[in-house]
C-alpha cells in the first residue's frame, strides 16, 4: 500500500516496508479496540453534527450536542468508567479509550461528554461515598441527571486552594451555607451550568465553628429543569472561540443551604454537631488527596489532544499526495506537495511524535486503570498514584501543546482551503485551543511534574524548610512532602546512564534506541539536579524566594519537559521491544522509523543544550539532523498508511477541498 | 510611569528608564502620525463592530463590514495611495501606515479594506493605463464601484504562472473571451466576490492568435448590482475559519466577452489586428514585472501582522499586572504573573521582536512609497524594485508568523478568560491565522527571497543551466536572472565581518550591537554559501534537480530566514543610531533595551546553529541565555508603558475580563 514518490530513497540496501495498516491499527487500538469501533460507529452515525457546528445558532447547537450526547451514553459508550450497578461498564481504561476516540470527532461533544460524565460524574464516585452513588449514578450514567463541576472562579483557576466561595456549617439546622464573597469568587467557564446541570459539584472552603479546614465539594442542586433555583445566579459566559456546543456560565451562590449530607465525604465528614474528622490529618495533602481523584480528567484531555492531532495530520497528509505545485523536477508536471524535503519536514516528525504520544498515552491510561481498580495496601497505592499524578499532569501538557502546534501546522500545509469551514481545521483549531488551559494551565501542570521530581532532592538542602523555600517549589500544586516516588528510582538508574563510559555517547549509533534514551535521560537528570543547585544558592545567598523562584522558573519548566519526554521516548522503546512476535515485518521497521525520527527530532530541537552540556560534538550534532532529513525521505512513502492506521473515521476528515 | 515590580532589578548602577510614553508613540508613529490618528479615530467611531462580528449573522455582518468600508472611505482614509486627481490622497506612504493602524481593529474591515483599495484598486492603478484610471478609479476610491481581485485558482495559488483561465483574442469582434477550463481553473478564496463585486480584474492567459502569451489581467463585469452577469458562475466560500466579514467567492466564466480595451496594458498590449505587443521582451520577465508592481499587498499584509500581534500583547501585558496567583514570593499576597521569570520569558522577547518588526516595516513602507513615487531611470528603479520585492516578501512572511506566534502565547498567558469571544482573542486569531498564507504563503516568499539572494551565486555556477539546476531554484517565483542587487553588496560588505579578526565576536560584548549585526550577518552568509555549495555538488552528481531541491530546501528557507531577520535587526539599530537628538534619555534606553532583548533572543534562539559553526562557545552561549533573563527583568517594569506607546485604542483592547 506504499505510495509512489518521486524522491526515492537512494540509501543502499535500503528495502523499503510495506505497512499492514489493519494490523498496526489493531496494535494501536491495543486492549480497547472494541470500544473504540463502538465511538467510530457513533462518531460516524452522528456525523451532521460537523456541519451543524457550523449551521446551527449557538442555541440550538447546545441543545444538539446534549441530545447526541444523551443518545452516545445509551450506547454504553460515556458510562465505561463507573460501576456496573449503576449501569456502567466498570472499566476504567475503556472509558478513557473511548473519550481519546471520541476526539476524532466534534469537540463540543468530547467536552460535554468530558463535563458530564469525566466531571461532574467523576466527582461524585470519587469523592462521594455509597449514599451519593445511590441517589446520582444511575441517573447522570444516562444523562437524565446533567450536572456541572464548579471548582475554577474568575479570581482563582490554577491555584484552587485559595477559592473565595465558602461553605459554612449551621449546626441548628444542620445544613452547610454556601456563598459567593464577591465577582472574583464567582464560579466561572463551568461547562453545563449555563442551561443543562441541574447539579453542582461545588468547591467551597469549608467553615465549621469559626475554623476553616479548606476546600471540600458539595453536591448544590443550581435548577430544576430549566428554573435556576432560589440563591443561585446563573451567567452565561456566551460565545467562546470554540467548543459553542457546550453552554459554559458563571455561578453566584447568595446563601444556599444544603443538607450535611451534601458533602462529598469519602475523605472529611462533619458530625450533626458539627465536629470535622478526615482521615488524612495534614490539611495539604487531604486537599491534593482529593484533587488527585480527579487526574482521571487530565489523563481524557491529553489524549484527546493527541488524537485531535491525528485528524489534522491526516487531513494534511492525504492532501500533501495530492496537491501539486510547482514543476520542481520536471517539465511536464507539477511536484506533489509531500516530495518537497520542507513539507516533509513540516508534517512527518509530527506524525513521528504523533506516535510517541500514542504509547505515552497508553501507559499513563493503563496506570490510571491500575491506580483506580487498584485494592492495594495504602501505602504502594499512594507511590503509585504519585507516579500517575506526574505523568498524566506531563502527558496532558505535552499532549495538547503538540495539538496547538500540529493542527497550525497542518492548516498552513493545506493553504487557504484549510482556512475554509467546511474543511476541518477552523473547528478543530477553535475547539482545542483552550486543551492547554483547562484541566490544568500546562505550564501550572509541568511545575507540578518538577516538584514531584524536585521534592526527592529536598533532604539534601538541610535549611530548605526554614527558610521558606519549599514554599514556592512545592506550593503549587501538591503537598509538599511526598515518599520516595518511582522518579527516586530513576536518579539512581541514570548513575549507569552512559552503559559505555563516559565518552560512548560520542561513538554509539544515533539510531542505537539504548543510544537515545541515554541522552534524554542525561539531559533530565542533569537539568533536575541543575535547578537544585540554583535553588540551593538562592538559599545560601539569603535571597527572597520569590525572586529565586522568578528566576529558576524557566530551568523548572525545562527539565519538566525533559523529564515527560523521556517518559514519551520510553513508552515508544518499550513498546518496540515488547511487539508480538507474529507483528508484520513491515509494521515493526515502520514503527523503528518513526521511534528513531521522534528520538532524533527531540535531540535536534534541543541540540544546542546538548552541545552546552558536552553531549554532543559539532559533528555528530550536524550528523543527526542529516538523520533526521534521511528518515523523513523513509518515511515519506508510507505516510498515508501511517495516518490510515490511526483509524480516524473518514467522515471525520470531513474535508471536501482537501481529501476529496 | 514605571509600574511596581516584586523582582527589583539587582544589577549595582543600573538605573530604571522613565519612559516618555507620548514622545514614543510620535518617534513610532513617525512621519505618519496625522493619517494614523485619523484611523485611530474612526477606528473608535466603529467600535462597535468588535462586538457585532459576534452577533450578527454571515450575511449582516458582511454588509455591515461593507457599510464601515464605505463610510471610513469618505474620510479620505482608504483612498491615500490614489492620485489626487481621482480623490485619492496621493500618498502611498501614508495609505500604508492607514492600513497598518486599521489593523488594530476588526480584521474583516482591514482586509475589505485591502481588497478593494489593495488589490482591486491596486491592479487597475498599476496594471492600467489612463483610460482604465479614468473610467474606474473615482468611482472606486468612494466605494462606490466595488470590486475583485480574481488571480488564485482552486488548481494554483502559489503558482500563479501555472493558471488555468483563458482569455482568447476574437480579432473578429475585438474582443476577448475569458473561459474557466474545469473546477481546478475555478478562481477561488476571492475576497468581495461572492456578493459585493460589480468588477473583476481577472487574471488568464491571453491567446493571440494561437499562440499563449502568459498571464495577464483584464478587467471583466461579473454583477449589475446584485445581479450576476450572464456566463459568469459565482458560487460562496462560505463560513471561514474567521474574516467572515469579507464575502469570499468562486467565479467561473463560461466564454464571457469583453472588449479590447479591457485588458490592463501597461505593460502589454493587443491591437485590434490581433497583433500583440510589450515593452517587455521576455514573457518570464513581463509576467514577474506585472506581478511586481503588485507587490503592495505584500507590505500592507505584513504590516497588519505586526499591528495585530500588538493588539495581543497589550491585553496580555496589562492582565499580567493585574493578574496575582500563587503566594509565590509572600504569604499574604499572590504574586503578579508578570512577576514570574516564565511569563516575561513569553511575553517580553514578543514585544522586543514587535518593536523590531516594527521598525522594519517603517524601512519597507518608505522603500514601497520610494519606488511607487518614483520618477528614477529604468535601470536604478529595476535595482530598487527587486529590494523592495524581496524586503516585502520577508517582512510579510517573518510579520505574520509573529503573529500567529504571539496571538497564540498572548491566548495562552490570559487563561481560560482568553477563551471567551467578549476578550478580542477569538476575533484575533481566527482572523490573522490565514495571513500566512495569503498575499503568498510564507514559504514560498522566502524562497522568493532566498532565490533573490542566491542569483548572486549563479554566474559561479557555470553548468547550472545546462543541466536544469536554475529551475527548481528560480523557477519558484521570479524570473530567472536579476540584476546584481544590494544584496551582492552585502557579500562585499561581509568580508569585513568581523571588525576585529576571527576571534573578535569570543570577545565582544554581548550588548556591543556591532557584535549582534555581526553574527546574524556571518549567519546569513554562511546559510546563503552552504546553499549553493550544495546545489553546486548536486549538478557534480548530476542528481534530478527536483531531489536536489528536496535536500536543500529547508536549508533555503533558513538562509532566507536569516537574511530576513538580520535586516530587521539592522532596522532596529540604524533607527536607535539615527534617534533625534532631543529624544528623552529615557525611552533612548528603553529602545536599547529592547533591541538588545530582540538580537540576543534572536541568537539564543538558533544558538545551535552558531554553536555548530563555531560561532558560539558553550560558556558564551549560557552567557547570552542569562543577559536575555537579564533583559527581561530590566524591562518588566516599564513594559505596560512600551505596549502602551503602540497606541492601540483603548476600545480596541475589548477585554472586559482582562483588561477592565
Amino acid at each position: 500500500m506504499a505510495t509512489d514518490t518521486a524522491v526515492p530513497v537512494s540509501a543502499p540496501g535500503y528495502v523499503q516496508p510495506e505497512v499492514d495498516v489493519p494490523a498496526l491499527t489493531g496494535l494501536l487500538d491495543g486492549t480497547y479496540a472494541e470500544v473504540r469501533n463502538l465511538v467510530r460507529t457513533n462518531l460516524a452515525e452522528y456525523a451532521s453534527v460537523l456541519d451543524e457546528a457550523d449551521e446551527l445558532g449557538i442555541d440550538d447547537f447546545r441543545e444538539r450536542v446534549r441530545d447526541i450526547v444523551v443518545e452516545m451514553a445509551a450506547t454504553g459508550q460515556t458510562g465505561m468508567g463507573f460501576p456496573q450497578e449503576y449501569g456502567g461498564g466498570g472499566d476504567i481504561g475503556a472509558s478513557i479509550a473511548a473519550f481519546e476516540t471520541l476526539a476524532f470527532g466534534d469537540l463540543s461533544v468530547l467536552v460535554k461528554v468530558g463535563v458530564q460524565f469525566g466531571l461532574f460524574g467523576g466527582a461524585i464516585l470519587q469523592l462521594g461515598t455509597k449514599a451519593h452513588h445511590d441517589a446520582y449514578l444511575q441517573d447522570l450514567v444516562t444523562g437524565k441527571l446533567m450536572g456541572c463541576f464548579a471548582m475554577t472562579e474568575t479570581g482563582h483557576g490554577s491555584n484552587v486552594q485559595a477559592l473565595g466561595t465558602v461553605a459554612t456549617y449551621d449546626v441548628a439546622t444542620q445544613e452547610f451555607v454556601i456563598t459567593t464573597h464577591g465577582d472574583q469568587a464567582r464560579k466561572d467557564y463551568i461547562g453545563n451550568a449555563a442551561k443543562h446541570a441541574e447539579l453542582a459539584v461545588v468547591f467551597a472552603q469549608l467553615e465549621v465553628g469559626g475554623t476553616s479546614e479548606g476546600v471540600h465539594a458539595f453536591v448544590v442542586p443550581i435548577r430544576k429543569g430549566t428554573t435556576v433555583l432560589d440563591g443561585v445566579r446563573v451567567e452565561d459566559d456566551g460565545r467562546k472561540m470554540g467548543l459553542n456546543g457546550v453552554d459554559n456560565g458563571r455561578l453566584w451562590f447568595d446563601g444556599v443551604r444544603v443538607p450535611r449530607e451534601a458533602l462529598l465525604n469519602r475523605f472529611a465528614d462533619v458530625s450533626p454537631e458539627g465536629v470535622y474528622s478526615s482521615s488524612i490529618d495534614n490539611p495539604n495533602r487531604r486537599f491534593f488527596t482529593m484533587l488527585g481523584t480527579l487526574v482521571q480528567g487530565r489523563v481524557c484531555v491529553g489524549g484527546a489532544g493527541i488524537n485531535a492531532s491525528k485528524v489534522a495530520l491526516a487531513i494534511a497528509t492525504k492532501y500533501a499526495v495530492r496537491r501539486r505545485q510547482f514543476e520542481a523536477a520536471s517539465d511536464t508536471e507539477e511536484q506533489l506537495l509531500l516530495d518537497y524535503g520542507m513539507h516533509q519536514r513540516r508534517l512527518l516528525p509530527l506524525i513521528a511524535r504523533t506516535y510517541a504520544l500514542h504509547f505515552a498515552q497508553d501507559v499513563v491510561r493503563t496506570q490510571l486503570h491500575d491506580v483506580l481498580s487498584s485494592e492495594s495496601t495504602e501505602g504502594e497505592s499512594e507511590i503509585a498514584r504519585r507516579e500517575l499524578e506526574g505523568r498524566a499532569a506531563g502527558t496532558k501538557a505535552l499532549g495538547t501543546w503538540h495539538a496547538t502546534r500540529t493542527i497550525q501546522e497542518c492548516r498552513e500545509a493545506c493553504g487557504g482551503a484549510g482556512y475554509l469551514a467546511v474543511n476541518r481545521f477552523a473547528a478543530l483549531k477553535a475547539d482545542s485551543d483552550i486543551f492547554t488551559t483547562f484541566e490544568g494551565d500546562n505550564h501550572v501542570l509541568l511545575q507540578l511534574v518538577a516538584k514531584g521530581l524536585l521534592t526527592d532532592y529536598a533532604s539534601e538542602f538541610e535549611d530548605m524548610d526554614q527558610l521558606g523555600m519549599v514554599r514556592f517549589v512545592t506550593n503549587l500544586a501538591v503537598e509538599t512532602v511526598i515518599e520516595r516516588t518511582s522518579a527516586h528510582k530513576l536518579f539512581e538508574r541514570v548513575k549507569d546512564l552512559l552503559p559505555g563510559g563516559d565518552e560512548w555517547d560520542q561513538e554509539a549509533g544515533l539510531l542505537d534506541s539504548e543510544y537515545q534514551l541515554a541522552m534524554l535521560r542525561f539531559r533530565e537528570e542533569h537539568m533536575l539536579s541543575g535547578v537544585a543547585r540554583r535553588l540551593k544558592r538562592g538559599i545560601d545567598r539569603k535571597l527572597n524566594p520569590g525572586v529565586v523562584f522568578s528566576e529558576v522558573q524557566d530551568h523548572v519548566i525545562g527539565a519538566a519537559n525533559a523529564h515527560v519526554e523521556r517518559l514519551v521516548l520510553e513508552a515508544f522503546v518499550e513498546r518496540l521491544r515488547d511487539l508480538p512476535a507474529d507483528a508484520p515485518e513491515g509494521n515493526r521497521v515502520a514503527l523503528g522509523l518513526l521511534c528513531d525520527l521522534f528520538a532524533l527530532s527531540t535531540i535536534e530541537a534541543d541540540r544546542a543544550w546538548f552541545m552546552e552540556h558536552g553531549r554532543l560534538t559539532v559533528q555528530r550534532s550536524k550528523a543527526i539532523s542529516r538523520e533526521v532529513n534521511s528518515l523523513c525521505r523513509k518515511i515519506r512513502p508510507i505516510a498515508v498508511d501511517l495516518v490510515d492506521a490511526w483509524g480516524v473515521p473518514d467522515a471525520m476528515l470531513r474535508s471536501p477541498d482537501l481529501v476529496g
